[in-house]
């Protein structure tokens, strides 16, 4: 019986050791000693996984000062994880929900409520890897329902940003027949990291520099009705029930009146070319809210316990 | 006292973490949990530090099952650490190395020569960030003589590298007095990523696809020249001993006959360049041999224990 995974490599050995830990699921212990992760980044290691990354400082070369050091605290650190008390597990249904700082406000406080109603909610931080990681989880650890507060995985996928989780992103749940309750979150962009990191031919958009390491685009009219078409395809074969919830004064904090991102032009093309694509399978209202105001989260809140059919009770599923 | 530290952070909080943790030794535990590692990589938050860094996978947005798991394995992590068993002190004089795959057969032939002669051998990786963390080492931890494997890292300052230890790159020794034996190890190419890193203008020179995120590019003649004019200012300011062995044969394993980055004329112009700039305080000398030849390992160790000017005892350092 194996409790924890240690592995230890320069480029190539990285690559092979993490390969093998992405298999592992979260919460295995997994540490991987690296000479490279300080230069090539962690990214390229770890995926979607919880592999606890530790740069090397000094080459794998024979025991010295420096690398007796950290091979003793590697050792530390997986003793430590396999001997440590595993947390109780949840026995409460669980909602997996993603979101983006610009609908935290939102996500929190429906998922207040959510929590007051018996549910566990985990949160995904929608900028590529989250989405995937949130993919997998309800592949792997099981979700009863989900939400969806930030799509703009899809509209990076479509206009090549730096925050896409892949062609299938919100596929998953419909192949399983998981409800999903579906909001246009974070709709009006798509991300890109430093501002050198937008290519040539964005230039001239609307674009926001968040911090030195997070810039936007506001998406337009064209683009927002090809995101609209793409997300109907998605949710026209899921094999679950699927709620479009569609906040008309909004769907970020920085797409609302007096925002940078305010377009509700474009915004109306997103919602038209959704409506028009998806099939009569796909329930959709229009709710004249931004996504940020109390009442839009209650609505939320009511439309996904309809959508369960059931105040839950306590799960059996682990 | 105290005996570790664990952070847990998104964009920011990583970037104020990882700041407070990199003040602290190689050796002293750090954790530091983060929702962005796994996008914007681990480089921005390890610097030349130690810092284990783990992947929240879902956002920190509450306890779940997955966050719940998460954070209990970097409980586990830290206190296993903090309370694993201290290696033991070195007591041997410490003497730090740089190397490079392309000289690391001389490199583990003078370790091993090194350490039979009761010197313990430092090595760090020549990628940008393991000159950063060797200069560090000099400076912090003590380090009695200095063996220069890989210069590199100045060609990449240089010329637009994306392996440069910074400006400063191989003057930390010289203002401590610490003795210093120099090849040009690796002094023939300088170090890009993936193709694509490649800047344009670099485009038709000769360049070497090592692996998907190694390619590197032979610096031609002229800019030899540059490369030895630049050494020779470094160490001119040392006010240690100091001196230069040079490898005839050529700088690195493609560096030689037949090899990829076989080009003389160009080593010849590196040579006469750096003769010409340096003082006469620094003694250099010329070898018919290629760096990676047996003998020349055994050259640079007689060189070394002259330089050192005795066969060591145990030291106090610490």
């Amino acid at each position: 019986e194996i409790d924890g995974v240690l592995g230890i490599g320069g480029g190539q050995g990285s690559a092979v050791c993490s390969h093998a830990m992405r298999q592992l699921p979260v919460g295995f212990p997994k540490v991987l000693v690296s000479t490279k992760v300080a230069q090539a980044g962690a990214g390229a290691y770890v995926g979607t996984r919880d592999i606890l990354v530790l740069p090397s400082v000094a080459d794998i070369a024979g025991l010295n000062r420096l690398t007796k050091r950290v091979l003793s605290n590697a050792a530390g650190a997986i003793v430590g994880m396999v001997e440590g008390e595993a947390p109780q597990e949840e026995v409460r249904p669980v909602v997996t929900m993603s979101m983006l700082g610009t609908t935290t406000a939102c996500g929190l406080r429906l998922k207040e409520l959510l929590e007051g109603e018996g549910f566990e909610v985990v949160v995904f931080h929608a900028i590529g890897v989250g989405g995937k990681a949130m993919e997998e989880f309800i592949k792997e650890s099981g979700a009863e329902g989900v939400i969806e507060l930030a799509v703009n995985e899809i509209g990076n996928e479509l206009f090549g940003g730096k925050a896409s989780a892949g062609p299938q992103r919100m596929e998953v749940a419909g192949a399983l027949g998981i409800p999903q309750l579906i909001t246009p979150g974070n709709a009006d962009f798509i991300n890109f990291l430093s501002i050198e990191t937008v290519p040539p031919h964005y230039r001239d958009r609307k674009l926001h520099r968040h911090n030195p390491q997070a810039t936007t685009m506001r998406l337009n009219r064209e683009e927002m009705e090809v995101l609209g078409r793409t997300l109907a395809d998605k949710l026209n074969k899921a094999s679950g029930p699927v709620k479009v919830i569609i906040p008309r004064k909004g769907f970020s904090s920085w797409d609302r009146e007096g925002g940078i991102f305010f377009d509700p032009q474009a915004d109306e093309g997103f919602i038209r070319a959704l409506r028009e694509q998806l099939s009569g399978e796909v329930e959709l209202k229009v709710v004249d809210l931004h996504i940020n105001d109390p009442a839009f989260a209650q609505v939320l809140f009511g439309e996904f316990k309809a959508l369960m059919g059931r105040v839950p009770k306590k799960s059996t599923r682990r």
